[in-house]
Order: structure tokens, then sequence, then C-alpha cells
């Protein structure tokens, strides 16, 4: 199917949370509805959208019955089950793809799949099975380095399911609190700054980039993004060549957030691609108030095969996540003219919990 | 009650059309939920608000569960039933007031209301009780000049409930198909242009303009929106000075949208109000891509009794509507880097139906 979905057809999105939210509202202005599919029925995509079911992504009568109300069905998080993606995907567009979810939710494929298309990733190492004994932490010191970082493969975000071995006598403990899990052992990366780009590919193959984004993350939750990026041109251009390559190795459909470390400095800059999000992206809520089209409709745009919008940037601009009782200061942000206050209806502010964010026009270019 | 809504809160809309659709996308970004009353099931406004009711406006036991599950209330449309409002506004804020819905949902009233306040109106005459005889028009025509614009004093829009007197002898069977009819005259304007102002006053009695529009109507239907208006500035300031008389004059809380005929050329021009509207405008949509806060947002933010957002224009515009078949052509228009398409999600085409607008920036100002 590549005719567009015609206005007034209904997209169906996996997950209900502030990405969900924002991409109903996008789809909205577009004349397209959504029919949002949560297991929370305090799902703020909900508040939004023109259906909802509610349950859980395992519930195989509730899927069926959601893919039959829609015409397309995307999604706001990789972890969306492949049963559940291949059961999709055989009766309605699935938006971007199975192979997207299937690379981006294990970090294993995900770099073997980098690696693979000579995308530049740093050093790491897997053990499949993995039975540690008394020479794997001098194996990884001596592969990686000193210190390593342990991930789980799979589920982890925020900084959750990773922990740094370090070669000073604590490793052996620290390997043993991830004893049974799938692992994946990465080089430590001393990158000067965090950079990602969104990039967005439509049905037809066409494919756009926003401009690189600096992200500085605290607590490993992202803090801020700022627009432009303080890289030179040619690492934008690299990083910009990488995500092509990305979007046309996984024939991808939708936009897709690319992190990268950079390594060195001005004169001597290299990236490195720390993960990949087969979604939209935190560190693209900019594009919201930077850009004539925002992520999110890019996003819809392609997931609908409409004609994808201008990634143009009109502005300098700083994001701010508003984390937890940051969102309390709701009234002073929203008093300043120089802040563009979003925020995500959660009913309960909760530490760590990500409950809207702010931009900021720092230039108008 | 002069305490904000905190987030999450929840503002009750009369009426389900584009207007409630994008003020209830206005609050979703702001973290606010929307509970959209309409006798329409097929409203678009429900497809992105979080709670529904299709009830009459007359159904008494459906106002009154709707008030109780709300925080708020504001209307899209101002012939809102007076004793709905006053059901409404003893038990929650009813955001415009009672009053401006008194006022202006009768061109009688609205008119001695603007004329009792040294607001510039055109000539007008009306009769209690209308009984037209042979000498009415005569005395119309002496009165008002020819032609005479007839039009009734409820429920007119898009020149619906309006007719031309003319001194040809044609007017007797003009009149007499507005028998039984309450109307009220008005001396024809020959206006140079067709200007309008958004006006909006918070809960503390600040109050900010956006940029006088320039506006082009097509039988009757508002067709662009230019800002920019080509007026001069000191035209631009009395447009700004009225609305504040206006606003004030309501003890208004909410976004206000007045129409003015500009007459006279740039050296010798002055304005009369041609009618008020106290909801947001079509003529309005432009700010949704030429300034940072739309009318929508800040409508949101004064009914929630929040800080207004700036006014502040960064673009040059024309809001181009797309009435009935101009819909069609979103393939176009969504590929136009120059466009921004909005579509209200209604279901089926007609003739003379606003089903979308386009926005163009012409300049960044």
């Amino acid at each position: 199917m590549t005719e567009p979905l015609p206005p007034g057809a209904t997209i169906g999105i996996l997950g209900g949370g502030q990405l969900g939210r924002m991409l109903a509202v996008a789809a909205a202005e577009l004349g397209l509805k959504c029919h949002i599919f949560c297991p929370d029925p305090a799902s703020p995509a909900f508040d939004v959208s023109a259906a909802r079911t509610i349950a859980g992504y395992d519930d195989r009568d509730a899927l069926e019955a959601f893919v039959r109300s829609v015409d397309a069905v995307t999604y706001e998080f990789e972890n969306v089950d492949l049963a559940a993606a291949e059961l999709i995907a055989a009766a309605k567009p699935l938006r971007p793809g199975a192979k997207a979810l299937e690379v981006s939710q294990d970090r294993l494929t995900e770099k073997q799949f980098l690696a693979g298309k000579n995308i530049p990733v740093g050093r790491f190492l897997a053990f499949d099975p993995f039975e540690p004994d008394d020479k794997t932490l001098d194996l990884l010191f001596e592969r990686l380095g000193d210190p390593v970082v342990m991930k789980t493969r799979r589920f982890g975000y925020d900084g959750k399911g990773q922990a740094i071995l370090k070669n000073d006598g604590s490793g052996a403990e620290t390997l043993s609190a991830f004893a049974g899990q799938d692992v994946i052992f990465e080089a430590f990366v001393p990158f000067t700054r965090e950079v990602s780009i969104m990039a967005v590919r439509g049905v037809g193959g066409e494919a756009a980039t926003y401009d690189v984004t600096e992200n500085v993350h605290t607590d490993h939750i992202l803090a801020t993004s700022t627009v432009p990026a303080d890289i030179d041109p040619e690492t934008a251009n690299e990083a910009r060549r990488i995500a092509g390559d990305i979007l046309d190795g996984l024939d991808y459909v939708g936009v897709l957030g690319i992190e990268f470390f950079v390594v060195g400095d001005h004169d001597s800059e290299s990236l490195l691609v720390n993960e990949i999000a087969p979604r939209v992206h935190n560190s693209g809520h900019w594009t919201q108030d930077g850009c004539a089209v925002s992520q999110f409709e890019n996003h819809i745009r392609a997931v609908a095969g409409w004609p994808l919008g201008t990634t143009d940037r009109h502005a300098d601009m700083v994001m701010t996540n508003l984390i937890g009782q940051d969102a309390a200061d709701w009234q002073a942000l929203c008093a300043d003219p120089q802040a563009r206050l979003h925020l995500y209806g959660k009913a309960e502010i909760r530490p760590g919990r990500k409950m809207g964010h702010v931009n900021r026009i720092t230039r108008q270019t």
C-alpha cells in the first residue's frame, strides 16, 4: 500500500506517553485521527485521541480489534513485541517496519547492524552464552580498556540497566549483579560532547534531516538539547551521511533519532553512534518551536504516506526538560515570554519523571 | 475564583467545531484537559478531547453533569443560550462571561453597547415592535441612505440572514421575506477594506492585542486574512484602543475578535466596528504560524487564569481558508514548503463548509 492515507484516516499508535500524545496532536493538525493502544489507563495520549484501547501488548484479541480499526500503525517506543509487530504488519502498514524494531530493541543486534554498514561505533563485546568466569574481567579490560560499560541488551533507557566495571577489584561484584541477563560490554568513550540527529524518510525513500543537536544528560536523563551543536560543519555532514545510511539500511519510514558521541576536539572531531531510536526522540522536541514542521508532524506525514515537510530551522534553540519537580515551576515558565511551555498532562509529579519541556529561542536565524 | 487552574485541570468547551478543536489542541500543549459539549456526534473537536458530551444545549441534566466534570467553561460560538450560560456561571467560572454573550448575540444590543461606549459604528435603526407599513422603506432610505443592509438581529453568520434593500422598487418584496423576524437596518458602508483585530484579556484585567489583519470575503465567507493590514499606523493604534475599550467594557476574559470597516483612503482613514465575536476568530488563524503564542493558546491561558502569552508577530502572513472543494487539494498543499496546512478532520466536504486553512509566511520579520 503506497497510496497516501486520506484526511480523516486513522493512525494507530502503540504507546500512550508524551511522544504518542505529541504525535496525536500533530496528526490532528493534519486532519488525521489517532487510536492509542496502551495498557496504562492514565496514558496522557488518551486525552487527545479519537479512540483508545486499554490493553496489554500481548493481548492478541485487543491488538486484532485495534488493527482492524486503523489504517496504519506506528509506535512511540522501540520495545514493541516482535510477535505483535508481525501480527500488525500482516494486516496494515506498520511504519517504521518490524526490521527497525528488531535491530533497535537489542543493543548487540543494533551495534552489529551498524558495524556491518561500516558506520562507526565504539568497541563492544558480547558472549553467547554469557558464562563469566575468573578470566572474564581480565579479557574485558584487555579488549575494551578500563573502565568498561556493561549494559543489558534489552529494555534499558535513561541509564537503567547500565553499570561501570572498573579495574580496581570491584568489577566481580558489579558483574554478578547482572548475572543471568543478556549483556553487552562497551568500551568507555571519552567523548567531548553528545549530539543527536533526527532524520525522516518517506514511503518513497525520500529522506531529510534536522540540524544536529547538542545534548547534556544529568543522572543519565536528557537535561537540555541545544541547536546548533558546537561541532564542525564537516562533522554535521558526517552525521547526515550516517543518518542516510541507517535510514536506507532499515528501509525505514518515519522519524529516527540517532545519538552520537563526539570524540576529539574541533580540528580532529569524529563521531561514534551511541544508539538509535526508531521513533520521535526527546532531543528533537526543539523542532516544535524552531521549525515550520516538527519531528512529530514529519513522522505522521511519513506514516501516512504524505509528502515530507521541510526540516529547515528558523531559530537557534535550547530545549530544557522538566523532570519531576521542575514542572512545579509552570507558572513562572508560562509567564516567561522567551519560554514555550509544553506540559504532558501527567497526573502526578514523580522524581525522574518527564513532565514537560520548555523551548527557548536564543536567536532568530 | 481567581486562582489559576492547575495543569491537569479540565476546561469545558461548548461547541465541537474547528474552533473548539484548535482550542483543545492548544490546551493539551499546556497539560490541560478538555471536555467538549456538542449535540453533533461527528464534532471534529471530539477527536482531540479527553471527554465528550453529545447533548443539546437545552438539555439541563447533561449541562449540569458537564459543569460538574469541569473546572471552567468557555465556548466556540456566541449563540450560547443565556439560560445555559447562567446555569454554568452559577457553578463554575464561565469565561468570557454571560455579558459578552448577551451583548454579542443580538446585533442591536451589540451596536447599542458599542455606541454607548463612544465606539464608532455605522448608522443603524431598529423598530420594536417591527410592524412595517407603506412608509417604512421611505423612512429607512431617508435615515440610512440607499442601499440599506437588513440583517436578522440573531443567528446570522457568513452572510446568512442578510439582505440588501435598494430604492428601486424591489425593497418591499425583500422586506416581506423577513416578516416576523427581529431585524436591524444598517447604512451601507462604502468601505475601502475590511480589517480585524484579535484582543485578549486575562482574569486580572491585563490585555494585549495581535496585529491588525486585513480580510477579504468571497460570497460573504472569509477567504483570506493578511497581516499586516495595509493601513496607517495611527489607524492600527485606533483599532487597539477600541479593542481595549470593548474588553474593559465587557469585563472580558479570553480572546475577542473585532471586525472593522476601514472608510476612506490612507490620509483620511477611519474605522467603524462591524461586529464583535466573543471567541477565537477565523481571521486570527494566522497566529498559529506567525506568533509564538497563538490566539488559541492565549484564549486557553486566559480561561485558565494563567499569565497571557506574547502577542508578538514574527512573520508577515497570509491565511487562506479551504472552503468546500478547496480541501481536495490537500496533497499539493502539504507538498508546498511555504504552506502550513491545517485540516479540521471533517468527515465530508460540502459546498461552503470550512474544511481547513493554510498559513503562508510571506516574510520573516
